[in-house]
């Protein structure tokens, strides 16, 4: 059963989240402390986006040639998943809102045209990001090229071997993609001193990153994830969704997604959440990897985006900017902080959290695509895990519950990682309480 | 500019474009010639398909489960291409369906969950079939999943080296893919023993298929082409672009579609061709690959499907059944035959057919990716250089023409092709006269 939009049903806003949490705290400078404020973001992103960091205002208008561009491919189906419905044997119905369909492949194309657009304007000529599993970079590549700007992606080294197919993908946009820790900065060079066969982080891509786009007036820094603006873009997920629950005449109990930097979830949550606070109000479960367990075993602290520490301070949930989470399939989902959004949230209690190991999700989507037909990315696959969990939860309790969960891309890149679970060979990968303290004890000081 | 239909506008039947054809001619027993009767296909296929295949009325329906596994997908979007338009300067519209949607990635699912269907209802336990690039046993595995079906594709050697996460795609659905020529079946074991490095082709992983198939009863054969009944299936394609393009108010002059086996262009052009006979009618290219030029340099005869000779004939345009082409990207537009429906229409003079080298069809397939965002398959990209040609004449000549093509898939499996051509390793095949004349030479007689 899918639940279709037309057109006009695409959002004319986006919906922010900042509006309806009570605390959210600045981005703050290293050093002195000092809320971050807009004009302090312009060296390295246009003054939309900037200010879209920044803003408390509930709505905010989505630009017409992104509308436009999102008509490509939104509104996305919400699918009611009888078939796995039926192989779990639950009393619970089953909803996802599948993002797989955008040319890209994932739902960070919902930021990548906003982003493209917003730098366009303001005579930006390059952008510059890091990317993990390539979901990323592949789709900032795709807007780069719809708007005429140039791209420049730092890969993490370690998905640059498991998915040497998202590198051409962006190449095939034109895109330009450097496997991460590179000699092309120094950031890069500091890593590679020290460990030269770092297999590379988030953290450290988006140094690389960050360091070029201050280094040049015409280039930008994109983040596909983890800052405000970008978890705002992906509220069109939301939105869209609360308009189908309501065409499927139904209304979620459960809602799930999967979170890496936590724009996946922050986009799917945020209407659900802020729209109906006080009266009714669904559980919202952040479903992240048990080899990078930011929400379940990190601590709420300001730290670095990045691992240079170049970059303003968070206060999310975080490993420590230093820590390096083990090579992991659902590249994705590796990443020591989280959104300062879905940090607040958890804080606030409005969300719970759960960590899935990698072989328990990969189970959880070959599961899913041999009933509902579609292969959902590793990253996908672990909210994927945790609603069957819930189903057989209900199923245990004879409950009809409604879930929701949001499968944000197809795993068309992911084969490989596939074909090393159906082997037997993929391994979950460890986090030690020693490595874990070391990287917390290298937080910067709190404010 | 996305041309959308709701649920209720997936075709009720399929159009049977044998109804339309003077001169689309029988299958026929190899020595007899005798007319092959719809229970001499019993062997290899179940009793709803064998009599789709000798059908002449135009409608068939198309059974309420069928469609509602199309709707999880179904109808898929018309696009007007209009950045590409601009790319080109021509004042031609162009137009596309885009069948990358579904859950295999290509329209080669229209026709697998028809046959796994019809299957699944005679009692039949597994599928086995043959594939070049993967599209088609991916979407049979897909399909196969569904309906609780067993599926072994036989996968072109040279194939799956080349895109060797569409056998991982096959086996995340739970299927299971063999390299062809394999030593699983006697005809494998006769190629392998002519040439162990024999690459493979279409004709001969169909002999192994075929093989398997006619020795167990449980098991049946399914075709992703040529066969009537494929291309009845795919007609779903031309039905709702015919919808589609009254919703733009707009009609096709020309009508595009690459073809291998021809079940593409076939479905497309059915409902164009045939509801428009006698008054308005568009031209309509087939566009082949020029490493396998069945259209442009073959012979239009009886042959067999494969290379064993162990099917019945088809008339059809063929560069003989021992042909062995070059080893191509495009792997889904590598067969020596072309669908009797196709044929007979080349025949009749209501299409033409252009042979499209594959540099030229990957630089427009790039160029596509750029322009709209959608990475095409390398097959798809050989529609897209022959629209792009045609727009390029508009432009000459000064013509608004509309231009419709069909984009069968996404080329997210492809990008080491893409690769390959960025590099600029990536040569055209070639096929002499010599290696023609040989293969031709070897026709069984006619009748």
């Amino acid at each position: 059963m899918r639940y279709l939009l037309g057109e006009k049903h695409i959002p004319y806003a986006w919906y922010n989240f900042a509006a309806d949490l009570s605390n959210l705290e600045p981005l703050r400078q290293p050093g002195s402390g000092k809320p971050v404020e807009a004009h302090d973001l312009l060296p390295i992103m246009p003054p939309a986006l900037a200010a879209q960091e920044v803003r408390r205002e509930r709505e905010i208008e989505i630009p017409g040639p992104v509308r436009e561009i999102y008509a490509r491919w939104r509104p996305t189906p919400l699918f009611r998943a009888r078939r796995l419905e039926r192989a779990i044997g639950t009393p619970a119905r089953i909803y996802y809102k599948y993002e797989g369909g955008s040319p890209s492949g994932s739902h960070k194309a919902n930021t990548a045209v906003a982003q493209a657009f917003y730098n366009k304007e303001a005579g930006i000529r390059r952008l510059v990001t890091d990317t993990g599993a390539g979901q990323w970079g592949s789709s900032l590549a795709f807007a780069g090229a719809l708007f005429g700007l140039a791209v420049q992606v730092f890969m993490v080294r370690a998905s640059c071997r498991q998915k040497p197919y998202r590198k051409a993908l962006m190449e095939t946009y034109g895109a330009r993609c450097v496997p991460s820790p590179s000699t092309e900065t120094e950031a890069g060079k500091t890593v590679l001193a020290e460990d030269p066969e770092c297999p590379g982080s988030l953290a450290i891509a988006i140094s690389e990153a960050a360091e070029v786009a201050v280094n040049d007036p015409e280039t930008s820094f994109a983040s596909g994830s983890v800052l405000n603006h970008v978890l705002i873009h992906q509220s069109v997920i939301g939105k869209e969704a609360v308009a189908q629950m309501a065409l499927a005449d139904d209304q979620p109990d459960v809602v799930i997604g999967c979170v890496g930097g936590g724009s996946n979830l922050g986009g799917l949550m945020a209407p659900f959440l802020g729209e109906r606070r006080g009266s009714w109000k669904p559980r919202v479960i952040a479903a992240e990897s048990s080899a990078c367990p930011t929400l379940t075993r990190g601590r709420l602290a300001y730290d670095f985006a990045d691992t240079a520490g170049s970059t303003p301070l968070l206060k999310m949930h975080t490993l420590g900017h230093t820590f390096m989470p083990p090579v992991l399939h659902a590249g994705g989902l590796r990443y020591h902080g989280m959104a300062p959004m879905v940090s607040a949230a958890l804080e606030e209690k409005l969300i719970e959290a759960v960590a899935v190991p990698q072989t328990s999700a990969l189970a959880a989507g070959l599961r899913f695509a041999r009933t509902e037909g579609i292969v959902p990315a590793p990253e996908s696959a672990h909210a994927i895990e945790v609603a069957v969990r819930e189903a057989l939860r209900c199923r245990e309790e004879g409950r009809r519950e409604t879930i929701l969960f949001g499968l944000s891309g197809h795993g068309h890149f992911d084969l490989a990682t596939y074909e090393s679970y159906l082997s037997g060979a993929l391994r979950d990968g460890e986090v030690s309480e020693e490595e874990l303290g070391k990287a917390l004890a290298k937080l910067p000081g709190d404010f």
